[in-house]
This record gives structure tokens, C-alpha cells and sequence, in this order.
């Protein structure tokens, strides 16, 4: 179905069977809530949500020159991988053992849909934010990380709570926040305690405790 | 719940409650279902799916040196509105009186939950989608409305179906995708024809038949 030729144009065609397919991502489910408790969060609409955080937040990067439109553009395209892949959840490490390798099968597949210098293009934007080097990945990947514990923190923690999570897990994870932004990490560790305050997050076992 | 004072810092805390007062727009639900079929789009994952599509279709514009980081960002914003709303479905004449009037309402109380400087760009760059005067809204509006010609095509034309659509009702909606793309514009004319031919779209009432 997604093969058809269109107007003779192979260009435009491929770029179609493309835009087909992704539609996809939107059954692709997060272990995160909507904030209205309704539902869980698909990936398309995660995309959606972090980019808008990205145009919004740049004010509160250490580096605030950095190329935003880039940031967008990886930030869109991210998650495609989970076509293949599915969502790795952020604290299964079994998960993560195998996640690069499935998610490079992946990014094979769905980008090789696409005209060459097209597929080479988005390839290179997904490995840019994978790799997390540039800071531009940082930031994204800061926002990516960010924006779910802000709906753990107004859904009274239900995914933490679901799947166990402890403080010091979460700060792991949120490690790009505090390698960008004094700001962010500020408000990161207050929302934690916050979140520990109210019953939400567990702290971690006190040493001797455990 | 979204008017937390975050590390003292006003802006940031305008920001956060903003951030969480669009994710309701998750919830509002459009005429178009997904290319399986399991449901209806919403806003939100529709808005990610079009800033995607005018990244890989702007070497089919007339003008492709147009700023896509403004196109890209003018679409991630585009439907906010709906949350007060509601998403106005293309064809509905009566919708569309005061449609207006209230995206207006909900632009004043969306974006001026920001703080002012960020409340006047993003409400700029709304304006600007709306007003569709620029090489850049004209581009993104076009994107906006072929999108859904791709989800009824391959979903049976079961939107259109269900609402009684006919062929120069959908042609006159697409006007913006002729005035930026004449390749688009190819392909949108094939794309009707052949919905046509399978039995997918009605066509008009030929002279004397009506």
C-alpha cells in the first residue's frame, strides 16, 4: 500500500511511503501518563511536546547560541526508531542491553525509506542525538528527559510509583539537565524533593538502612 | 496545580505551567483517523506529523529557500488554539462563523499564560500561520491541509465518506498547496482522481444531473 508511484516521481513518492509509515509512531505507547491521568503517552505526541519545551526553554541553556532549529529537527525525529524498536523504558536496564542494536536495525530500515541524501540527512541528525556529544544533543536530550518527570510529578507519581523508582535513579537519568543548565537542575532537584515530600518518588534506602 | 512558584523564578514558572496546559492538547480529537484505522488523530500528534512533512517536501515548494525553522515552529504551535476551541473540521461551513472569534479568545488565554516576550512571538508566529500571507505560512498551511488527504486515501476515504465530501469541496481547501508547489499541486490532482476512481471520494454532480 505504501509503494504506489505518484505523479512519476520517485523522489516524491518515497518521501510519501515515509510519511506513511511514521504514522505509525503514534501507537507506539511511553510508560509516561497524559497529565489528565486519561492515558498513556504516545511517542508521536512526546516529539510534539518536546520540541515546543525546547523553543521554549533556551533562555535556561548554560549556552543559549546554540542552533535551535537543529535541536528541533533531532528532537521530531528521535523517537522514530521505536517503530521498529519499541519504547525502552528509561529504568529498564535488561531492556538497554540490546537497544542500540535494535534501534541501528531500525533506523536502517525506516530512513532507508527515503531518497539517499534525504536518509543520510536524518540518519545523521538521530546519531547526532543518540551520541549526545554536540550541545545541541545535550539540550534535547535534557528536555526528552525532562518533560516525563514533570508528568510524574502532576500524576502523583503513578509510573514512579508502578515501577518501583527511587531518587537516585531518576537523577541519574536526568544527568544531560545538569550539563546544561544551572537553571533546569535547580529546578530538577526541587521538584524531586517535592515529589519525595508529598509520597510520590521514594528516596533511597539510607546507608545501614537497606 | 500549574501555578507552582519553581526555584523562585517567575519565568520558568510560567513557562512549566504553560507547558503543562498544552498537553490537553492530546486530548482533542480531529475528523481524520490514523492510517490503520485504530482511532481518530489528535492535535497534538498531527502537529508533530505535519512539522515532519514540511521537513522532507521543501525541495517540492516553488520557493524552496523559504525559512523552514520558522515553517517547522509555526506548525508546532499552530493548533493550540483548539484546546479552547475545539478543532473547527475543514468543511464546516457553520463551524467556521465564529471560528475566529474563538481561536482569538483561546490565543489571548493560551499564550498569555508566557511570559510577555515569548507570549508576543509565539502569538506572532500564530498570527502569521493564520493570516497566511507569507511564502512561509502559505507553505506550512498547505502541508497542514495535504496531510489529511493522505490519511483518507489510505484509510478508504472514511472521513470523507462519513461527511458527505465531494471532490471540489476538498480542491478548494487545498488552494494554499497551488499556490506554493507545483508538484504538490500534481500530485494532490492524481491523488483526488484516483480516490475517485476507487470509489473513496464523491465527485461533484456533473451540470443537470445535480
Amino acid at each position: 500500500m505504501t509503494k504506489d508511484v505518484w505523479i512519476g516521481n520517485d523522489r516524491l513518492s518515497a518521501q510519501l511511503a515515509f510519511l506513511v509509515e511514521i504514522d505509525k509512531l503514534k501507537s507506539v505507547l511511553r510508560k509516561t501518563y497524559l497529565i489528565d491521568k486519561s492515558r498513556l503517552e504516545n511517542s508521536a505526541e512526546h516529539s510534539w511536546h518536546v520540541a515546543l519545551w525546547s523553543m521554549l526553554m533556551l533562555e535556561h541553556a548554560n549556552d543559549p547560541s546554540l542552533d535551535l532549529h537543529r535541536v528541533v529537527r533531532m528532537l521530531l525525529l528521535h523517537d522514530l526508531v521505536e517503530i521498529d524498536a519499541g519504547d525502552t523504558f528509561a529504568y529498564d536496564t535488561q531492556g538497554y542491553e540490546d537497544k542500540e542494536e535494535r534501534e541501528n536495525a531500525a533506523a536502517a530500515r525506516l530512513f532507508g525509506l527515503l531518497p539517499d541524501d534525504q536518509r543520510e540527512e536524518w540518519i545523521t541528525l538521530w546519531r547526532e542525538f543518540e551520541d549526545g556529544e554536540t550541545a545541541e544533543a545535550k539540550y534535547a536530550s535534557a528536555l526528552d528527559r525532562l518533560q516525563p518527570i514533570i508528568h510524574n510529578h502532576y500524576t502523583g507519581g503513578v509510573s514512579w510509583r508502578k515501577n518501583g523508582i527511587v531518587r537516585s535513579q531518576v537523577l541519574k537519568r536526568l544527568d544531560p539537565v545538569k550539563q546544561v543548565s544551572e537553571t533546569l537542575w535547580a529546578f530538577t532537584k526541587e521538584i524531586l524533593q517535592k515529589s519525595i515530600d508529598q509520597g510520590i518518588l521514594l528516596d533511597d534506602p539510607k546507608e545501614g538502612e537497606g
